[in-house]
């Protein structure tokens, strides 16, 4: 069946300033010039600092002045609506104060209003962009996420369900066919009927959700970065754009540091195999300048795609001579702390320790819950919080390349101690555990051992 | 408080033949020269085959032809013996005797039975050796290690109640003094009174365990090895002794594939600092060309102090997007599995996949097991067989002395793929897992990259 | 120590019209007559009918015509007041509203705001009865119970946290010594700062509490009923007034549909043994006339105190041959249930059934989660709703006293079949479970049986 | 389909001498009068006192005499026989030898090697019947039980695979049909191959299994008393023999108390409707002066069928004001009591409390369990060993009868305490907690409240 859908979606930084909607409709276009006859799904992103000023907004909601910060978001738009306002654009605003009185009232913050509160950003930039496109014979027209996207209900940090959404918008499946839509990111609605955020870079999740919903030939996501670079620009000197990558390499990148991609995001277009691209929003539109990820798992010279990195780590380690030996102690730690609500991020362990690798704000959960095992095998529990987590994400790391050898002689040619080390537990991650000290100088020495000789497009 | 006491243990391998024993004798009068006025406890294992040829005798019950096999091991002792039976070795061959006629009545091999058994191939040993060596004044005696070991109760593979036993051994403390005692290694009793076997190599396990019930000065295992070897001198071309290695080092070794110690003679030593020292029984006995285990925990130059490994291993793979976000799933696979009697060697996890390294004959069971989770978050269940996991053991390897580095190149200029890595879980271990047709490559390319420059005495 | 406070609560049927403010004035002003120098904490419900005005106008916020039943509060009290309203008065109206506004605005009701609004019957009611009753020189002070409650933070039926509340109210003890206060009964504060209710009927939770907290000589709970009877008058034909129950007795009838007492109201005074009166509003103060409850455990002549009941019942069996045998099916079945957060009232077992008796609105829950229990040793599971249980309480009934036999005649005379029969759990209660539609015979019948021919005081 | 079997089982008191064994042959000529055209299946105990004997040589091996047991055993069995002994007959007797020999050699008793041994009273009475009863053309045949019914393996008191035993059988039925068979109750073999009993009276076991297996018309099970009685003789001054039961109410008997049948015999024939007969060994067979215990679930005159009795319960009591308010409390410790081991005979409970009885001998564990239960909400833990619990059995107890009523009425008359009461969990059991002391006395007036003006056959 030909697939007829397309989804673009553009994030925060691409709506600055008026001249940013006028390069937006311009990338639309040329979307549209290359691939011809499809139907176009934009999915938005709140305006540059909107969600930041409106989270800035609730949380002072006693300083009267926060009002003003209303205002601001309310001129920026009108200014790019060149002061046409209508009913549909001030009834946001309304809905707003409405919410800002509330939370004056109850003079606290409940959890589902910050949701919907948070979820107008995204709303008024939609109908903003709308409004700033749209002429005489416009076929372009606004969706409401709410209605169409249907999550677990979790507020903050929601859940799609994938299949009654695709459901949903299947069933409703001509009211998208014929028109563009645009759809404003970052939210959904519960079946209760709440609306609920589905976390920080929420919006690429829309957009994929939508891509999977609609079956679309491709989703694009629009960065003011080239793509997945092989390392973070701020440590790394000259990283290269990654040109290709598996599904398996952006989950674990997005998984690990990596900003550019919300870690939810993968995970539907996975499922129906639709390609991936992460463009710059500069230039020309040039598929040849995104990074594709797709089910495509080749291998490349450096093996290596791309190097991420967090310190939000803390090691928490069991020691007991029996552990290994003793079934049951490695299920009795990892159960308690899962049914505590703590996410292990990886686990590490001999025949003698048990380390768990958790972030830093679970830390106090872990050791807290530690110490109700009572375990006669646990001799000792310690932890660490001075360190980092280096993840090589890439196929192929451990074959026959040499690529461990490289990166063991640069970080041994530094003086650095690697703390620990696991690697092969799917095909494309490689985990170092360091001294957080040692990131910079770690990372930068592994970026350069591993790419510097390569002949590549230079983002420079 | 002063040490009277040394243990020493001759293995299976130093009672050879009638020679051996002169052997053992003079061994014996070596370690009281250089210790003098300790008491000597000397641990003994059955002679060399003898625990095969009783095993293959009882298995093998419904043929007649088996007593010949008695027979033949009732001959080699008595001729060490020159001939002197006298009541006490004839009734221990009178009990074999009686055994094999119960198992031909109940026409099977109750599993208590066998331990029983496979005793006497200890008990007939110790009664020969002293009979060799006493002399009129002989301060030399038998003790029943049935009558001082108390274990677990565990047929065939029981563990030592350690406070209990050196308990019972201080309360008649006086039966030790003043005398040099011989005990049969490999065995002891449960509480319940059964005779029950401490595993394959279990006299290492009777040494230690009567080194910190007697607190020892230090307990002392001959075997036909120069001690530990940085390699297998099968595979590596020309090993190295280790001279001196921390107790958790050599745990490890003994963990994974190690043949030289059975993997719970460590932890009875560890209790009281006593140093523990494998030495060859070949030539003059002297300290320095032993390997000494003790609390001393120095880094030597290439960091390791030897490579181990072992094919019996199985690698179990769950993979599932989700894994690693889904609090649980790992407590609920690893509980699942030690409640099911499995022990998991290490865990290998990522954001999208936990990998149980479990010994082969485990694996029926555990992908049994598997197949009872019924986790939503497990997409897919795979296992390897044919992999081989090589572990390198010493203090100080992560440490910026490039080992890692060293280890990895070596391997890659063999095109050898590594399939996982694990390091740091505790201070001396670094784990991989490679092609089982790749280990002895990797075996030799890895020895010889650490050891091959340095200055050091050469067993060869 | 001398006992210095008195605690009285007066529920919403002592709220009804203007008169009944004035004979509140004169109770109090009665027991402080018989209780000289001590000082008073009255704690107050709601205004009569006002709880369900509120809920009513909470539930029908869309209905603008619901702001006329707030008006209707406000008009009933501010007569009460003699139209002398103030800053504090109308500033508890005008939370009224704004809350309203709220729900309004946000188009539903957020639990937490449900409790914060009902809060308000009591807030206004004690805040009148304060203006009420004061006068020049007048000792009463009003104590918001938001400040000295502190509640586990459960929403509409939450949990004193009774050793923290007596530590703040002790650490304040002057702000109580002194004077009489009043005190809005059935909500606290959550250590997070939220209001929350006590559940139905919790001003006498309110009640028992302060009793508690202040270490009170007695807490008088004035109700529109003489005390405790012995049995419903809507059921039985002249039910007597108990004089003296146990704590336990109090408790078994407080959990099984006596309405007197909510079940949560014992608990603070059986801690450190404060007698609770529970005395009719009607007439003059006679301690004589009130039900006492204490330690006392005496035993009457009908043995049974009271008889309660209710026809909230589901029973739910799990049949299967060997469900006594098999160890671990009750265990199972009820951890699972618990785990559902479904609570069991009682349980009834056979070595062939287990019988679950649960509140009907758990009926489904408990359903849904038994298809869950995958257990061979189930063959059926089935339920019953139109049945009744019937609860007995008194001590000494097992006793040689002939009351399950005088219990059973009366039934069988009456051709009322008796489904399940469990007794002696605890040494006060006796549970029937019978056809619902046998309720009102039994009950009449049971109550006749028992106490027709004592000389007792009538309540009619 | 015509059934064609019927299966006959003769106990131990049948026989007890010579003329047993003729009586044994008539009363077996009797049924084949009664069923023509049968094939006639007789189950077989060991001779009356060979059980005990058996065990007493067993346990008593050390001393040598008891070898004249078995000589005692011998002899009896071979005067049956008229002196004429065969090789099966002989080897039977020779492998109880060669098992003691085991014992003696081995020093104790394997559990297994006991199993083996005790089937041997089984074995070879069933044997001499065969030789007493063939005559020339006999159409009878011994079938070894060891070859038919598979059990579960649990040495001592195992559980018979039902569909495996008539899969096994009915895979074979034409060894079965045109012949009667003589088949040794009491044992069966497990799918590994060793002989396991069924647990005491486990030939009525074996009876009701090949029952069950051959699809037989009915069970006719030979006791020395006449039937089910309505109450222990010992006790009650005339009891009456019950003419007819339900399998529900065989079944409640079998567990509490009541030695006529095993507790595991009702199972098999209740799958597929089998009626079964415990009829009385003396006197002309007659259907009419055996109790038929079948689908037919009658109410008699009294209701109550029988009363039976046990004084091995041990009550422990958990008390805590919550208990039936904090859910999981029971389900924690029913848990933990049943991974203990413990079979639970039922549970009463209440809000405040939970009350658990087992069987005296699981007092202790239960205890100690009860200890690691470190729930806040348990405030005391108690027992008691001195009661008795009283079982009346049979449906229709709780109707409209009156039962209930005569019962406490008499205990009432008669000053005894009821402690505990639970009736209805299922349709047919009334249990009753009293003192041991008084059992005796309740016993008895129960009994005659109960039967006392029926008109029945007395069976004295």
């Amino acid at each position: 069946m030909e697939k007829r859908f397309l989804v673009l979606k553009f994030g925060g930084s691409n709506f600055k300033d008026f001249e940013c909607y006028s390069e937006v409709k311009r990338k639309i276009g040329e979307v549209e010039e290359v691939f011809k006859d499809k139907h176009l799904v934009i999915v938005v992103s709140a305006a540059f600092g909107t969600t930041d000023k409106l989270l800035h907004a609730l949380y002072n909601f006693r300083d009267q002045k926060v009002d003003s910060i209303i205002d601001e978001i309310y001129e920026f738009h009108l200014q790019v609506l060149n002061n046409r306002t209508d009913g549909y654009f001030e009834s946001l605003f309304e809905r707003i104060r409405e919410l800002l009185t509330v939370v004056r009232i109850l003079n606290k913050v409940p959890p589902f209003l910050k949701d919907e509160f948070l979820s107008h950003g995204e709303q008024i930039n939609a109908y903003t962009l709308l409004k700033f496109i749209e002429d005489e014979d416009s076929r372009f027209e606004l969706k409401d996420a709410g209605e169409w996207i249907i999550t677990d209900g979790k507020f903050g940090n929601s859940t799609v369900l994938l299949e009654k959404t695709k459901e949903k918008i299947q069933s409703e499946i001509n009211r998208w066919n014929g028109v563009h839509s645009i759809v404003p990111g970052f939210y959904g609605r519960s079946v209760e009927g709440d609306v609920t955020l589905l976390g920080r870079g929420g919006s690429d999740y829309t957009a994929t959700t939508l891509g999977y919903s609609l079956d679309a030939e491709a989703v694009f996501l629009f960065k003011d970065v080239n793509g997945f670079l092989s390392c973070d620009p701020k440590v790394a000197e000259s990283p290269y754009i990654v040109k290709s990558m598996s599904y398996d390499e952006a989950d674990e990148l997005s998984y690990f540091g990596a900003k550019v991609l919300q870690y939810n995001s993968i995970e539907p277009l996975r499922k129906s195999s639709i390609p991936l691209y992460v463009c710059s929003f500069d230039g020309v539109f040039d598929l040849n300048r995104c990074t594709r990820i797709s089910d495509d798992k080749h291998v490349t010279e450096s093996c290596v795609k791309s190097i991420s990195y967090t310190d939000d780590v803390a090691v928490v380690q069991f020691k007991g001579r029996n552990l290994g030996r003793v079934p049951g102690v490695l299920g009795e730690i990892s159960s308690k702390i899962a049914h505590g609500g703590v996410n292990i991020k990886f686990v590490i362990t001999s025949q003698t320790s048990i380390n768990l690798i958790v972030s830093k704000s679970a830390l106090s959960d872990v050791l807290r819950i530690a110490e109700t095992i009572r375990l006669d095998d646990i001799d000792e529990i310690s932890y660490k919080i001075d360190k980092a987590l280096i993840a090589l994400v890439g196929h192929g790391m451990l074959d026959k390349h040499g690529i461990a050898a490289k990166v063991f002689s640069v970080l041994a040619d530094n003086g650095i101690n690697v703390e620990m080390i696991s690697a092969g537990s799917n095909e494309v991650s490689f985990y170092l555990i360091i001294d957080r000290k040692d990131l910079e100088v770690s990372l930068r020495a592994i970026h350069r051992s591993l790419f510097e000789n390569r002949v590549f497009s230079n983002i420079g």
